[in-house]
């Protein structure tokens, strides 16, 4: 809101009605060297020499990638895995394509041993990793393992950037850089040009590529990103996550009956200091051993509504509590751990 | 361009970010209920007791009514089938999914025999059909076979409304309604509550909905085609398409060498009368035994650039011409087709 001039869209009725764009491709060549320009600024993603995808959100990007990186017209499908705990998207849009070419098998740990196997596997690697914030990395490696790079997260309000993504497949979101998730806009830096074709293809037979009034909103917003060098929305992003992950803290450290996960401070390149960390979400676990379900524990006492571990293939144990919304909310959420945490021994006491 | 205030758009930096509208829905019911409203005046669909799903433009919704309506978890995929000529994204699309529950099979006449053997058939009926405007009705009947109905062009500017459609799912786009192609924005219109959620489930995963960018863009061009009780662009877009036949006929009804397709005046219940043909592209076929490809003989002969015949698994005797374009893009191509005709006699008589 503090941008709102420079931020704000106006669209003539007759603007942008056709399918291309006047190179007769399906994107926007002023939004792609807009993105090419917030990561060589912010310092997260090799872009140089990488052909870049546009999706309906991240969302499409990741099927599209699975597309591109199964085998086609192959006898055994690629197996698609990723680490637990991992977002339920993965598995859940894998299955609904209900595909030749490739299926979902699981937690990558499975497969450990089975990488140099005939099969071919693609990894999701989320980093930093929803629901924990983890900088995961590549578990499986071998020449019958692609992977794909989801760092909808690596932006320097939610994580220290240690140095540039260079993998072969990555992708981002709008959504993440400046919140704008209703827009379902992201991108895809690919490597290789046969990958880059097939996921484009994919696009053009699925949608027909992204809205024009999702790119010409997005172009508008890194504008406003890039406005100043784009130090205002990281520098405010990370003060905010990172006094929220502080105050969360703070509370939890107070109990016994929970504990949140452990997130070292590393160096951020953007920042150029050891930036203090500030994750999207509190991965919180209960420590008590009758308490397995942690997420109706947290509603029934304090009315909190947290996501269950299970829907990331942990156990409901672990609940995702997120700490992005609005600062009222968050204070709401905070208010309630602490009249949780407060009260935990108070009964032993008296 | 006649409504240039009503149509213009303008967003602020922060508006609607959120997956989510109020309702928990990703879909506007504002623009739910102009789309009946549209219906409702214009007489060209039940929506009454119906569901309603949006898309990326008609394209993302066809695999997801051909998702719905396959059987899940079947030994036996389902036949997918549309009568040639036909748009190639049937096909193209069908395939490149590669999945377990469906495939493409071709033609729908192969099936004719077939109709009531245990395999499940998805018919695609398009009306008005796309290249040819036949107002096509379902071929294949049975307890076995499901219809998709594209009505993508089932616009008083493109045919007469003999009636309202109500088949179990019909489909439509802001592309071919207004023309805005570029904002991705269709919706299908569906009368069972199972194929809905399956429809809605599908939209979810894959791309999490549509931008809510081009809905709110759809919105405020529904309500600027809806001023005035919509008569405004239906009546200049259906004048300016009869012109444009009646203008392509003349000239070709001069040939011996080239035909058009035979379209029957119908009464129109939008206008409330016969009102004149007024398809979006013509169907062209080259008569000469010779003339085998018939866009290569236009191309060489006035550099006049159609779709192949192929393209809609038709013989490439046929040539598909579009009339939505430009007046000047139009007006060229009329001029270029003259010559060819007035040439056509030519060395003979001298």
């Amino acid at each position: 809101m503090q941008h709102a001039a420079s931020s704000a869209l106006v669209v003539a009725g007759w603007h942008r009605m056709s399918y291309k764009y006047s190179d007769n491709s399906f994107i926007s060549e002023e939004l792609e060297k807009h993105i090419r320009k917030v990561h060589s600024i912010v310092g997260n993603a090799c872009t140089d020499k990488r052909y870049i995808v546009f999706g309906a959100g991240s969302t499409q990007l990741l099927n599209a990638a699975v597309h591109a990186l199964s085998p086609d017209n192959s006898s055994s499908p690629a197996r698609v895995v990723a680490s637990i705990p991992f977002y339920p998207v993965y598995e859940l849009q894998t299955d609904i394509f209900r595909s030749v070419n490739f299926n979902f098998q699981g937690d990558t740990s499975l497969w450990k041993n089975n990488s140099d196997a005939g099969t071919e596997i693609i990894e999701f690697v989320t980093s930093p990793n929803n629901p924990d914030g983890q900088l995961n990395k590549a578990v499986l490696h071998g020449s019958n393992v692609k992977t794909i790079h989801d760092h909808a997260y690596y932006w320097p309000h939610f994580t220290a950037i240690p140095a540039p993504a260079d993998g072969d497949v990555m992708i981002f979101t709008l959504s993440k850089l400046t919140g704008h998730a209703g827009s379902r806009f992201g991108w895809a830096i690919v490597k290789d040009e046969a990958i880059y074709q097939r996921m484009s293809t994919y696009l053009a037979l699925n949608t027909m590529g992204v809205s024009r009034d999702s790119q010409l909103r997005s172009l508008k917003l890194l504008k406003a990103v890039l406005a100043g060098g784009g130090r205002d929305i990281f520098e405010f992003g990370h003060e905010t996550m990172k006094k929220r992950w502080e105050k969360l803290n703070k509370v939890i450290s107070m109990s016994k009956r929970f504990s949140l996960q452990k997130l070292a401070p590393k160096y951020c390149t953007y920042f150029q200091k050891i930036s203090g960390v500030s994750p999207a979400y509190g991965w919180l676990k209960c420590e008590k051993e009758e308490d397995k379900h942690c997420s109706a524990v947290l509603q029934a006492a304090a009315n909190i509504i947290g996501r269950e571990g299970s829907l990331f293939y942990a156990e409901d144990r672990y609940v995702r509590l997120s700490l992005i919304k609005s600062q009222d909310d968050f204070d709401l959420l905070l208010n309630k751990l602490n009249e949780l945490v407060s009260g935990e021994e108070g009964p032993k006491n008296m």
